[in-house]
């Protein structure tokens, strides 16, 4: 049987870069995404359409609700801001992301028998998001081997698969496109218009553009300006 | 301000004596329980009843399908096991489960700029969980202080709160009494009847048994036998 493992897949550019790679690396892919009460549901629209057709044995959407919580501009009424990249961490950041879409993707890891997970995390164009280091992820990989039955009992060994991790989104761009990823069927934008054009002002589409322009590619997608 | 601790409550035992200790520690109580597709909701019922009486400032229910995923007797349908304790990891294991549960309470925990998270997991009466182990929570503690804002800024460190994780059943139970707790308001069985009665077979409904005759004490619940 082919190995198993699990992509967190947004339907966005790194995390469809990864897809690409987990099949390339000869896993059989399982793409995960959530449904966790984001602003807008476009990117979710990509996803669930795109998830198969790119390859994904199965896609799995979990849904639950972080807007109780409270406490980020993604899923609150706070302002996305639109005046590009600072130093600090942004009013973007949702506590604890990553680690609860880990958390869900080391459970359905170990109901498929799967011992990898891939995760499209970023430590140079990252944002600004702690739960994006590689010392989390490390972390991360740690527990994974603690928590679960299958790692206690070593019928293997968790990893947590970072491979954009130390990339330039121009690198992988250029990696994405040379297993023959096309562009067009991701989303980025945190801000898109009703119709999913993206908007090319907020952070995510400032990096991303960025990156097509350092890579010396044209970025499929159209955007508004606004 | 009084400092503020989230509690992982679901309405059983350990996690109502939890939540008297975090009081009993000067804390602010903040409870949280999840709907995650258990077979029986009755326990949910007894949570969401008693989370406020018992102190808790807030109660936040965070609701996800554990279902979809597959692998366990508590989600799936397959049958709780009522002859007794064994020594592997049971049927009734729900990948991930505590990383899952500790993850939003982290995520609430940051955004209620708490650093104090109380889980009532218990390394002796264990049941043969993995994410109930010593080891599994200083990790979960590790990536704690990794993966938040707060914690990389900071502002406080995470501490993953296990006042129970030593004592044996009864002296749990001796030690709520002594606390106030009304173990009345608390149900433990994986198999409840349909109003909510115990059956006082399955492996919860034997721990708290043993438990409570240990301790000396009459548990104030009724059990089927069934």
């Amino acid at each position: 049987m082919e190995k198993r493992a699990v992509v967190l897949y947004s339907g966005g550019l790194d995390s469809t870069t990864c897809l690409a790679m987990a099949k390339a690396d000869g896993f059989a892919p399982y793409a995960m995404s959530f449904s966790y009460g984001q602003r807008h549901g476009f990117e979710l629209e990509v996803a669930k359409a795109n998830a198969r057709p790119l390859g994904a044995v199965e896609h799995l959407v979990v849904d639950f609700d972080l807007r109780r919580m409270g406490g980020s501009a993604l899923t609150d009424d706070i302002s996305v801001p639109k005046e590009g990249v600072g130093s600090d961490i942004p009013v973007t950041y949702v506590p604890a992301r990553n680690t609860i879409f880990l958390s869900f993707a080391l459970g359905w890891a170990e109901v498929l028998g799967a011992f990898d997970i891939y995760i499209g995390v970023n430590s140079l164009d990252y944002s600004g998001y702690p739960d994006c280091r590689p010392e989390f992820v490390s972390a991360f990989e740690a527990l994974a081997n603690l928590a679960t039955k299958s790692g206690v009992e070593g019928q293997g060994h968790f990893s947590i698969r970072t491979p954009l991790i130390n990339m330039t989104k121009a690198e992988i761009i250029k990696a994405g496109v040379a297993l023959g990823v096309d562009y067009s069927w991701t989303h980025s934008c945190y801000d898109p218009e009703s119709d999913g054009t993206s908007c090319g002002r907020c952070d995510s589409c400032r990096l991303r553009l960025k990156g097509f322009a350092e890579a010396g590619l044209v970025d499929p997608l159209t955007y508004s300006g606004r």
